[in-house]
């Protein structure tokens, strides 16, 4: 789904926050149990988030029965209702890259989904074909910008020539591509200056903001990643939620949070 | 397997030669015959090269059948004595890392492999779980620095304050990591200058070079790539071997082209 229907469903649950389905392998070691467990966790929380994001790494680790799994995972919350977001950080080059927007984008695909994160650093060639796909099948994707870990800044943070960094060269390549309304930004939560710098330099860009919570991210830190109007990004917790002893209590206060630094 | 071995493996054929498993949509739409495509490729080409490359894209793109055609692939070309290394250009931060090379680099994975390909965006916190795991299990990572594709350069050239590119970045951020033996480059057979740079200034670092025949790579192309010795780099094609009439011949073929130019 385009952002311009990811931004509905955002607002009819007043909630701008991505569930992220990470099942970590020392706390889910039993494959056969994922899917119950994803399933509670959807069923706990689709009555007050727009979104889940699954991260594909944590299925693929446990080969094709965790493949399996994703790929139910998936066509439960969409069932449910739920904008399903892939983490899987794909980014190939031409017919490649083709192949990967066929594997998630394509509708009827057997994994489905309404949005994918890509890596750009093999440059346009590399997203086109991704972004094609988001515009033929009413998908979207989000290219990775200022990611949230510690050490993001070591390539991302380098000044170039012209006294900008690797990441707004990033973000400006991404902008030439044209197209607001299909391919947003990944910026991280723990980066609230840049945060504020990008939502300055692309007031119409959709921002997704991983790492809320446990990586650090909080309330205030992503208040910059809001538009004027408290629109244009949605925010990304993990283990917040799913680890905690009350998914659903704590979608419910991460969402009165957010609408504080909104307002 | 580290580098030790596959130069080893490469010296034992005279071959510095990968073949590339990615069977296009358009030319293989029947996944049913895909293992066994797959199996003639491996069978045709096993005594005259060390390596083959998947390439994760064409076997998602056919769902968790085209995952089980993967699996048993790389177990076939394992079997056969060949190196696998997927190309998958996985990346991502902390635990995430870390559950991509259980998925790939872990003894006894479903999806077990020789080497896995990387894309560093993240910075070095991205790199280390792929690294850690590439030396518990004896097995290698390529990092992407400068890749084959026509718009590689729109943010790899883009040049840095101090005279650099993002490219060269890249690849002295990897190689502050100290692992010349389990961490080497990609860098495109259609970028010779670039190929030479680093080759001068890393004169230790393997190399994966993509893009040799339908991309427009050559032996002349990628000749700066070798080390002193002739050593030090391995060249992948892929449709010009598997979509040959003859395989085998074609791969003889390059192995006679590159024996030429790393004399």
């Amino acid at each position: 789904m385009s952002f311009t229907g990811l931004r509905k469903l955002i607002s009819a649950k007043d909630a701008p926050i991505c569930v992220g389905l990470d099942p970590s392998l020392t706390a889910h070691p039993d494959v056969g149990k994922l899917l119950e467990f994803n399933k509670r966790i959807i069923d706990a929380v689709a009555e007050f988030v727009p979104c889940v994001k699954p991260q594909a790494a944590f299925y693929e680790a446990r080969g094709l029965k965790g493949l399996e799994v994703l790929r139910d995972t998936i066509r439960y919350a969409r069932e449910r209702g739920l904008y399903v977001l892939l983490d899987a950080k794909r980014g190939d080059i031409g017919s490649t890259a083709e192949a990967y927007a066929n594997a998630y984008l394509q509708a009827g695909a057997e994994f489905e989904c309404d949005a994918i994160t890509v890596n750009a650093y093999t440059g346009s060639d590399g997203v086109k074909p991704f972004l094609e796909s988001a515009v033929k099948y009413d998908k979207a994707i989000f290219a990775l910008v200022k990611t949230s870990n510690p050490s993001s800044g070591e390539l991302q943070d380098v000044p170039t020539s012209d006294g900008e960094s690797v990441y707004v060269k990033m973000a400006k390549l991404l902008d030439g591509l044209g197209d607001t309304d299909h391919l947003g930004y990944v910026v991280g939560a723990t980066y609230s200056d840049q945060l504020a710098e990008l939502r300055t330099m692309f007031p119409q860009t959709f921002f997704l903001v991983p790492g809320y919570g446990a990586q650090g991210g909080s309330a205030a830190s992503v208040k910059p990643a809001f538009d004027g109007r408290g629109g244009g990004a949605i925010v990304n917790n993990s283990r917040g939620i799913i680890e905690s002893s009350d998914p659903q209590a704590a979608v419910v206060a991460m969402a009165a949070a957010l609408r504080e630094v909104r307002a």
